[in-house]
């Protein structure tokens, strides 16, 4: 490998001394403009920047955030639409304050060490997607909150646990689906929901129930099916939903690809979305738009829950900010032409 | 922030020095299994992990890897399903090796300058996606490539150029999927191509031409159009295809996007795909799966790709590998009703 240009080098193209190096690369007054000027023009021509971690080492820092997602090959609970807005909001965010994001993919297999990471200086703060309500997961958490390290949860909220959350509100946003299903003029609406292990199922099935009270319909809970948030699993509960449109013609989905899964199966069956039966899903991925029909769906601004969760972990580092955080952002119900 | 263990804590609760605690972590013999189990345990009772910067330091080194991704909000040139293929692919390799995925987002004002990278020891490898056949892009890839560190572009390739790199086979992919169309008895072949920026372009031309060459059809420019690679451009020029469809009935879109977009733009005109007309994209995106009638498209491994390119940077670091990396991966047509 070719040495690259260090601050000895650059003293001696600039002809001043690597203490007046540092000290303006420190920015340590007082200095003279000309003598700046000559030490940044030796600098770029050679190619030279500051060690940053070097810097960095001093002030115990790593200038990077992690951020932490399952990795789950070929399992598609991280729809690629809801990992990519995420990390794309938080990467922007982080990007204005030149902060790094340090991509840290999780395996089942791996106990929960969120501590272990700031330890080891690698992170400076953690941004954790896709946690779970269960002992290992709030244990690990409990950790991280207890030493005040810089940290947000996306979109999975823990209701006896004091953790700081964004999440998008979706006890509404599953109100807005099942209210319109409703307003149609159905009074059995079919609910395929995802896992217990996540808040997000839970709060769509406490807007379902809502809706159905506010309407004074009794809930059925012959009328509920679960998945596992994948197209596949939609795709195979086809099978058990298909005798039951005979009596119900709506159906709300927790997800767009558990939707479109479902959709994909009765389409099997000959029917189809917005003659046979009404639909709407949920999280407005890229893929609703490709549907036919289109289908109807409930936007989360992932992106911003993205920058605001980056923002939350940048104040707690750089304003020491402490305070709770517990954001529901607003999601909107889409209609279009699979529930009209 | 509470205080988190350090060596010291660790030497007072083992009943230790503190050089025999740096002893245990730095593997320096001789040391007793006794020992070396007391320190061992109480540092996992205190949370206790070497301090990995101040180690990677004293050996120049940062331990992650810097992706560098073209950051280009609300502009799908990064296919969501390619991003995250590729990004996993990366992120599984570096996971095995203990190395960090440090996601740097590369805005179109910033100037390209990798050495940086190296220089501040942010990274101590780097992997470039999304690279162009552009002044700047060159200029910053020769910079990386003449000091000899450790780099490997994925999905671009410059034929002027030495640089390593990890591709897919897209002469031979366009090959497959144009000849399948011909072999169908359509000796127009409607081609939608992306910018001529990306050799990827540029290859899938060079197999639409090879595969009409063998056939003895002469190449007919009215039949070729160019898009972005966005959904939308294909979307747009649906307008312009659709005229042509009267007498040519096949179409080879050179990504799943503009092939979607393409279709719906028909859809609207009342031509349906497999009955009006048959069509092939390229990626094997999820997406092509969920499309109606689902979407003959053409395999890429994207995901072993992001492997080997990891595995590169990771051989020129660790055991200086400086052999130039030129790979192209096959790629294999899938065949599904939009082309049956």
């Amino acid at each position: 490998m070719n040495k690259l240009a260090n601050r000895k080098d650059v003293a001696r193209l600039a002809g001043v001394s690597e203490a007046t190096v540092s000290r303006v690369f420190n920015n340590i007054a007082p200095l003279k403009e000309e003598t700046k000027k000559k030490v940044l023009k030796a600098a770029k021509e050679l190619h030279y920047h500051p060690n940053v971690i070097a810097q960095n080492f001093a002030k115990g820092k790593s200038n990077n955030i992690g951020v932490i997602v399952p990795y789950l090959p070929k399992v598609n609970l991280m729809s690629t639409h809801y990992f990519s807005e995420l990390v794309s909001g938080i990467g922007a965010k982080l990007g204005e304050s030149g902060y790094g994001l340090l991509l840290l993919f999780q395996t089942p297999e791996q106990p929960k060490d969120y501590i272990q990471l700031f330890q080891s200086q690698r992170v400076d703060g953690c941004i954790i997607l896709g946690a779970k309500n269960t002992p290992n997961d709030i244990t690990a958490l409990n950790n991280l909150h207890e030493h005040h390290l810089p940290y947000c949860l996306i979109n999975q909220t823990f209701s006896e646990q004091p953790f700081h959350f964004i999440d998008g509100d979706h006890v509404d946003g599953s109100y807005q689906a099942t209210t319109s299903l409703l307003n149609k003029g159905f009074e059995r609406v079919i609910f395929l929901n995802g896992s217990k292990e996540f808040s997000n199922s839970l709060d769509r099935l406490e807007g379902y129930r809502k809706a159905l009270r506010d309407k004074d319909i009794p809930f059925n809970k012959d009328l509920i099916f679960e998945g596992n948030y994948s197209r596949k699993s939609g795709y195979k509960l086809a099978e058990q939903i298909y005798p039951i449109l005979q009596t119900s013609k709506a159906i709300f989905a927790a997800n767009d690809r558990m939707a479109i899964g479902l959709m994909q199966g009765l389409n099997e069956r000959g029917l189809l979305a917005s003659k046979d039966y009404f639909i709407i899903g949920y999280d407005n991925s890229e893929i609703s738009r490709m549907t036919s029909p289109p289908l109807s769906t409930v936007n989360v601004p992932l992106y911003e829950m993205g920058q605001l969760a980056a923002e939350k972990v940048l104040n707690c580092i750089l304003h020491g900010d402490n305070e709770k955080t517990s954001l529901k952002l607003p999601v909107t119900l889409i209609e279009r032409e699979s529930s009209l």
